[in-house]
């Protein structure tokens, strides 16, 4: 199977979200006296997100781009945890850690490898500043953004994955869905694209149950980018 | 002025389309024993670009990625210059010339320097496929790929300019419009975007008359993209 263009979830597959904004956190914690315990503040934020995404699929509300649920979210959790004392620049610049989030270590590398054989798009929620801004802070070659924003259509919505082929005037075939989460490949899979599970067991810390490894059968199963890379002749 | 994002006009400022036409044509007009005089054929070709674009523009027609409006236009200037025989599966790869053209020789060491300090984005009229193909074939280092099939709109439409910053989350003074062509920057400076003009006398072959000079007072007038990352600290 040649593919053309390989997809890539990002939250989590590519960026270790979790360990950036508890680390993140406990700077700005110590800097300004706060006593909050980070990894409770991540996951909460974190547990918000499909909620407020499910609130745009099912047409409660028009479209909403992901650094403004965020900020929705971001606003009732501080409320919910009882952070108080910070002004509105530095709520508006916490919500945009999601802009600053660190790779894992081979993602790099591996993206590096990947992208001298096949087109790299970035197939996220995340909306287009926010991937862009991501990609110049933690050097993710890229060749495309596309994905929710410019679908319209938050994933595991078909058009989110079928536009985005679109977009590349590929056929679903041609593409491969990277992704750490069995959810969003049972969706492209679904859609026609090829699947590849990499596994990313500490994307929610040690205790991490869910997505732990492929639940089922992928074109490709990899424990990293590398891994990936070597399977995919790169 | 601190901008944050340089938006690129692509076709005539970043690749020599005219003169990649002509090579490709000649090539296969050899290959094929067909007698055609390829500068025509690449100037009869564009200049129906402008017109198929105004179809759009004005309502006659709903959206048309510029792919399609490339292949109608072959199709008619094929009839029109008498060149006959070719397979469907041929004037396909023909229309296909577009993702494959070849960058001016400052164009990919310029745009390497220019990203170090900038976000990159492509400003044109082309479908998302045919400048990622473009740049995969060129190396060219875009961001992100934005501009007219993601806005749904062709320049000079304001539309195209003003809904490519807001995908970037930016205020159109944050970016620069960069261009070998006044009438492009003429919008994009009506949109509040900063202007830089950028020479390419040779776009339309040793006869050109249109665009030899910046014709209006721009943020910024450059020989090429070396003399643009000079400009701009690069």
């Amino acid at each position: 199977m040649a593919y053309k263009a390989l997809l890539f979830d990002v939250f989590g597959t590519v960026v270790d979200w979790r360990a950036s904004i508890i680390a993140e956190g406990q700077a700005f914690g110590h800097s300004r006296g706060l006593k909050v315990d980070w990894a409770t503040f991540a996951d909460g934020w974190r547990a918000k997100y499909q909620p407020a995404m499910e609130r745009v699929r099912d047409g409660q509300t028009g479209w909403v781009k992901l650094d403004d649920l965020h900020r929705q979210n971001l606003d009732e959790l501080l409320e919910e945890m009882a952070i108080t004392g910070l002004t509105d620049k530095e709520i508006e610049d916490w919500n945009k850690v999601w802009h600053r989030l660190n790779p894992w270590s081979d993602t790099v590398e591996g993206l590096t490898r990947l992208k001298t054989k096949f087109i790299l798009a970035t197939l996220s929620n995340g909306n287009v500043a926010l991937i862009v801004n991501m990609a110049k802070y933690a050097s993710l070659p890229w060749d495309v953004v596309l994905g929710a924003e410019v679908t319209g259509h938050y994933k595991p919505q078909p058009e989110a994955y079928l536009r985005t082929v679109q977009f590349l005037d590929l056929a679903p075939k041609d593409c491969l869905m990277v992704a750490a989460h069995n959810s969003d490949l049972v969706a492209a899979g679904s859609c026609g694209l090829g699947t590849a599970f990499v596994s990313r067991p500490r994307e929610h810390g040690s205790g991490q149950t869910a997505d732990k490894e492929a639940e089922n059968n992928y074109n490709y199963v990899a424990l990293d980018f590398l891994d990936l890379a070597d399977q995919l002749g790169c």
